[in-house]
């Protein structure tokens, strides 16, 4: 079967395989300082924005990722009052974020402002707090950002970045752990996108290396699925200051008081669930 | 980016979406009376099977399919003796069964004993078991089986066909379950592949509908990531006869003497998690 022109392609190459999303057309594109960016309306989908070539989210199942990437690392976390969001410019991670009444202040910085604009119009629902007067919008570098952080600041650091290529790239590495290691107050989670377990087990296993190096006590690897990320399944990689992460406020994930489509506490503990070819993957150092 | 002739696609109509693998080339192709079967030798997935133009099974992430067909409907009867493979040619489930020191006796019906040939061929590894003197091998009409066999004979039928179309289309239906209700012992396990959860919940919601119309006590839908299938995320169907299924043989799981590479005892429970979007679906009817 081919696809014509109807259909927007993204080629993994280390995978061998691709993913295809029948459009109705584009929507808009625009080439930033950063990176060029794509709004597509698809058939089934809703919206996609693709930065780069590479699909970053659809209307239908960005829910999936947006979730994961909240609220485990947040009901990990014994009371997180102050959160950061590195990257995130297409504000469904800080909705989420936004979601818990206990949080206090969230600081988003994003490299490029123009991924919050286009979302703003494209996908309005995933900006739809973004006026909460608890959230604070810095367009900038997120590794400089780290780097001046006052000590011990931040509970929960969320990096909901692109692929480590690109501008991203220094947000996978040792010296950018540390200084978020630095960043967090006791008790403190970071929480990380990691790619797929199925295609890049050697980008896990580097990123959970850099982050023992940075001096985190613990590092855990969640799993869930996402339709249209390569390979259909992804993952996030917690690091915990001076806490393990096996355990999480279960009972107030339970009673949670607002809504969402994948996560809850039985999903929480699905996704730390560790496949043996992917726990004895990352054992192999 | 457009693909050219050295890929495989599957597009999914109903999901607006399409997967495609790099390919080497094709290594057989041949009609049958039922389907037309295509082999391929993909870049990075190993073999490929291919039946009507939908994609089967892959060497290199086939496990994650036959490991949840099999061993969460084992690990919840009490006790498997007798185990029914309605479909199931390419032998990767009966493998998993066989695994199982209790099974004493395995029958598969397979409508197409051309799939099982060329299994033999192209997925060797799928087939090491099938000398097994406990397996045996019918090729024919799973439906007619299961309607003329004696009742209260099997502990879990397992239905490892394709889609709902086709020669497995009277698969999905209240007059074949009524057939394996017959055909199972008191608490006996029925599992049975359910498509996606993300773009076949009617499938779903009407096997459901269908199995409880059949007799059956308790039906419970696993999910699983499975990168070939369309959105990469599918579900399997328990019902049960005469018992629930939310339980199941944990410690036996855990001390399973057999290797896996998905399944053990935390991915058992991971895939009995409901997402909200999911029970909220079945609980609509």
């Amino acid at each position: 079967m081919k696809l014509d022109k109807h259909w927007f392609t993204e080629i993994c190459e280390e995978g061998g395989s691709a993913f295809s999303l029948k459009i109705r057309g584009k929507l808009h594109e625009e080439r930033t300082p950063y990176q060029t960016i794509a709004i597509y309306e698809t058939e089934d989908f809703g919206n996609l924005m693709v930065i780069d070539g590479f699909i970053m989210l659809s209307s239908r199942d960005n829910f999936l990722y947006h979730e994961m990437m909240a609220h485990p690392a947040l009901f990990t976390h014994d009371r997180p009052r102050r959160v950061l969001i590195i990257g995130g410019g297409d504000c469904g991670t800080l909705r989420e974020v936004l979601r818990h009444a206990e949080v206090e202040q969230v600081w988003q910085v994003e490299i490029d402002e123009r991924v919050t604009r286009l979302a703003e119009t494209y996908f309005p629902e995933l900006c739809e707090a973004n006026d909460d007067p608890r959230a604070h919008f810095h367009f900038g570098d997120g590794i400089q950002w780290v780097r001046d952080a006052a000590a011990e600041h931040y509970d929960v650091i969320i990096v909901d970045s692109t692929d480590p290529i690109g501008p991203a790239e220094g947000l996978f590495t040792e010296p950018f752990y540390r200084d978020c290691h630095r960043a967090l107050a006791p008790g403190g989670v970071l929480v990380q996108q990691s790619e797929s377990p199925l295609y890049h087990l050697d980008i896990i296993r580097g990123m959970r290396r850099a982050m023992a190096g940075a001096g985190f006590d613990d590092q855990l690897t969640l799993t869930f699925p996402q339709c249209v990320y390569p390979s259909g399944w992804w993952t996030a990689t917690m690091a915990g200051k001076g806490r393990s992460l096996t355990r999480f406020r279960e009972d107030d994930a339970a009673r949670r008081p607002f809504p969402t489509r994948y996560y809850n506490e039985a999903t929480h503990r699905a996704a730390l669930a560790q496949p043996p070819f992917l726990s004895e993957a990352l054992a192999r150092e």
